[in-house]
């Protein structure tokens, strides 16, 4: 199958690309202003984020039909139909990460009815480290750049690091003061909430893997790909 | 583009069903036995759950493969397109509780060189409920069924509910007998995935939705599906 140079086909993968960046640094926009509001106690910078999940289901809607629509037109080949099968993927990635704001968005209306617990420090460092794996998966993901990618999946382990500091930190407030018992397993839930969207990174990370490495299944008809 | 009708595109679609079937039950009794491992303190069936993580590999790249020679050789349209599509999505989501079961057997093998803490009620209930999810998700998927992947959906919100009481339970105990902190905190982690293994059943009966209902993007252009 001959490779498709028309203008339509390269426009297209290239708003696929734009169309994902465009979604991840909104999703990333998304966890920076939850964290944002739950340091500030700010509840219309949380209520923000719940409503961008419409903005974000939207993204879904339209990178979904984009991907459809240059199977269909372009049947793309080789390393463009695996580009296209890892849009479709790191798109519902993208989602999930958007949801996961929205739920700290969610426990940061609750929060602001109580009395803070202690200041945050951990937290917005989980947040930023998380941020930076999004942003750093995507780029290996439009550069096909498979030391970055590794590099995303290695910082995994520091986040799940710093969400057990903040769960035994919190458990032993918790243990203290009992009156703190609900403020503090809303705090877990946040952090819970971050040390997801550094797995979504990690996936779309390790989907860059499959993207460059991946072998011609034309050629190999189903055979194990070394991913 | 006329629909493609030879036996072997027949074939390779009937393919895809069944791999997806059978990596589905896969991970439902990788789950399963997770859950026993914990309640008979069986650190084997938690080691045999962990060593399954490769299985689960292997379908997880043969199916990646399967779909992506479907796109290429049989450039498939309309709902055989999103079949293939969400098929690449349900795929990750399957490869993903996979790995969530192979969490909780290595929290088996931690509990098992602990005391118990208490005799698991919820836990083995929040596990069945999480599997008849997946299993239901899977059937509104081959069967196209969204009143099925409605009340899959439904569903979650009873699992959300089990994981609270669970956590609320561990943590009252954790709260007496700080002693117990390290079980708790352990089998709190057991219910997390748990819950996450439902929410990949949820989102597979979303992709439902989306097979069922999406508009033929080449018709649509790239607008919303309305999922």
């Amino acid at each position: 199958m001959p490779q498709h140079t028309d203008r339509n086909y390269a426009q297209d993968l290239h708003d696929l690309k734009a169309q994902i960046l465009k979604m991840g640094s909104t999703v990333e926009g998304m966890v920076a202003r939850s964290i944002e509001a739950l340091v500030k106690r700010d509840s219309n910078a949380a209520r923000q984020v719940i409503e961008d999940d419409q903005v974000i289901d939207r993204f879904e809607m339209d990178i979904d039909n984009l991907c459809l629509k240059i199977l269909a037109l372009h049947q793309p080949a080789a390393i463009d139909l695996r580009f296209v099968a890892v849009g479709l993927k790191i798109n519902t990635d993208l989602e999930r990460m958007g949801d996961l704001a929205v739920n700290i968005g969610e426990q940061v209306l609750e929060l602001n009815k109580l009395e803070p617990i202690k200041p945050y420090i951990d937290l917005p460092i989980m947040a930023e480290k998380s941020q930076a794996m999004l942003r750093s998966a995507l780029q290996a993901f439009i550069d096909r750049d498979v030391a970055r990618a590794k590099a995303v999946c290695e910082a995994d382990d520091e986040i799940d690091l710093l969400d057990l500091k903040i769960q035994r930190d919190l458990l032993e407030i918790m243990c203290k003061k009992p009156e703190s018992v609900e403020r503090g397993v809303r705090l877990i839930m946040v952090a819970r909430q971050l040390e997801r969207v550094a797995d979504h990174a990690t996936n779309v990370a390790e989907e860059v893997n499959f993207l460059v490495k991946g072998e011609d299944i034309r050629h190999s008809h189903g055979e194990a790909t070394g991913r």
